[in-house]
């Protein structure tokens, strides 16, 4: 009586999974966070339209979503200059990181990432049988130049760079990254997830061309437009490339509610004015909290800012531990020398507030934890 | 210049999806459809309780569902007198079909079907690399003791069976299920899909204990609970197996509205249960419209009906296409002998009505066809 029998892959892929949720944390600690400001979610919701459209379309979800999401990818190829064929939408970026991996990578294909970059990336190329080549960071921003030095050497078939950085807020000009096709190794894709890139300064966004294909750039509904939970992001690439996701893609997977809740928030490009104007406001809040207790807030091209706690991982963790027993969620970097720092979105006041009067006190304790 | 380069096995893969969507022919006929009765989705719409915590849910999408899916999982344990370790929920039943397929084939695995079942099923099979050994159905029916036979004979990794099915709208009381599980080969796993066993009669749902390794069971809330656009899905499973989704799914793959709608829905027996009076219902209706034109309904188990056209499959096109010509979305069996048959979905009057309007022109256009 055994059942199932597991791929060789899959029975060594290990039981982990990148992110504990905030649930589960208040699940543990019999008690809801009083400041949810640890997944880059945003506290400023989605655009007044989107709710209505997704409200609109909540008696419809009897019907699956337009298997080819036509009229959402018209209304984001006209965004970005492109044409239909240009773009993918799918179940977030993840799920579309997923997908792209597939596309691309099979047992022991070699895929550049930066070390510390996002886990869930990571994830799926472990998950499909990709080997990581992890490259260091130059201080707290990516490092093109030895990101392409580095899938020249092992002839990687990705080369993933997020920009603006997560975690560590950080960003390149976009002209750095358009420098960065022409010296591309043959055969290697660029994945370049811009999920932060909306709340990024002016000329961060890189200029390419929908078609060169060279590049795949990432982007999603679920930081400026407030819809991490309506799951929806999309790749703009070359059409050839696009179309091979048709070739794994679950058609139905974005559903009736989700296509209508991201076109209307894609319409409503006054919101995300006023969603950055309000992530620039709590950015320098969260900086002025950090400095009254002699925390230095990294520059930040995104609705996160991380703060560097000035000692070494384990004392970070500490904070970050104070912080969550104080009801604040926040989350930190993973990997050292970041985990010097914690991770705090941006918020409104309540939120501000919650988090100004843990941090003290969390530093206190983590202070004496350290004395002994 | 080159870019991305696809792997061996999806540059192997057709270009070619398993549903073309209502919208894309209604955008090609240039006019929308008068009746959606083609992808057995439930014009009965979803429970009222689950539009209203869906229209709550809205303005909270800015928030990630919750990666454990806790409280959707615990109702859905409670359900079905299980624990909620042996409950996997995921983006669909076919979002979890490909999990599933990647947790266990490899390429080359074998995997036994019937010729004729669930197109997405043989989808992600060929996605993955395996190799598809279709049974052909014991007439209108899959046959369990071919199914088995061929699994033992080929080493199946995975044997599909839909109860009831999809698209003959047949069933086999739940025991014939249950007394297939004694005899399965030894590492072959059932996947015993049971989208539909919501409409079906009484004792058609196998009663198998929720921790036996030699199956999964896999549920929807597409089809009685009317959110076939939402993607909500579920898989009921020994708790090990259950445990290896997680090494490959995307975490946060379920949104905010759609745990909150599947939440409610399924605490809503009572709509469950009026859908089941509508289905019933329009079964009988629509068997009247296709005697009063000479043609057979099968005998159904789902919210749809198989109409025998009486001829072969040229015949049955020629049918369908009249039909959708004049508006009326239906769907048809893609292998013969099954492509004998149209079928149509279960609808309230204004579909009976569109439909009884337009069969039998439809019917008299591929008749003067038929004859030259």
């Amino acid at each position: 009586m055994t059942g199932a029998r597991l791929t060789d892959l899959v029975a060594s892929l290990p039981a982990t999974v990148p992110f504990v949720g905030p649930e589960t944390q208040e699940r543990r600690r019999g008690a809801p966070f009083a400041a949810r400001i640890g997944a880059n979610e945003s506290v400023f919701g989605p655009s007044p339209a989107a709710i209505a459209a997704m409200r609109t379309a909540a008696p419809e979800a009897w019907m699956y979503g337009d298997p080819e999401v036509h009229e959402l990818r018209a209304a984001i190829a006209a965004h970005h200059g492109a044409r239909p064929e240009n773009i993918v939408a799918g179940e977030g970026i993840d799920g579309l990181l997923g997908y792209l991996v597939r596309l691309t990578v099979a047992g022991g294909d070699r895929v550049v990432t930066s070390d510390g970059a996002y886990p869930t990336f990571n994830f799926h190329v472990a998950g499909f049988g990709g080997v990581l080549e992890r490259v260091p960071y130059a201080g707290d921003h990516e490092d093109p130049d030895a990101l392409i030095a580095r899938a020249a050497e092992v002839g990687a078939k990705l080369l993933y760079l997020a920009n603006p950085d997560n975690p560590m807020g950080s960003h390149h000009p976009g002209a750095r990254i358009e420098a960065m096709l022409g010296r591309l190794p043959e055969g290697t894709l660029l994945v370049l997830d811009e999920a932060y890139v909306d709340l990024a300064p002016e000329g961060t966004a890189a200029r390419i061309d929908p078609d060169d294909p060279r590049v795949i750039r990432m982007r999603t509904f679920s930081k400026a437009h407030g819809l991490a939970g309506l799951r929806v992001g999309y790749a703009i690439g070359a059409p050839g490339l696009i179309a091979a996701f048709d070739r794994v893609r679950n058609h139905f997977g974005l559903g009736r509610i989700a296509q209508a809740g991201a076109l209307a928030a894609l319409a409503d490009q006054g919101w995300i004015a006023s969603v950055r104007a309000e992530v620039v406001a709590s950015r320098a809040r969260i900086g002025e909290v950090a400095a009254r207790h002699g925390l230095r807030a990294l520059p930040s091209a995104t609705n996160f800012v991380t703060i560097d706690c000035g000692a070494d991982g384990a004392f970070a963790r500490r904070v970050l531990a104070g912080l969550v027993a104080r009801g604040v969620f926040v989350r930190m970097p993973f990997v050292a020398p970041h985990d010097r720092c914690i991770r705090v979105s941006c918020g409104r006041e309540a939120e501000h507030l919650a988090f100004a009067a843990a941090l003290p006190e969390a530093l206190a304790d983590a202070l004496a934890e350290a004395r002994g």
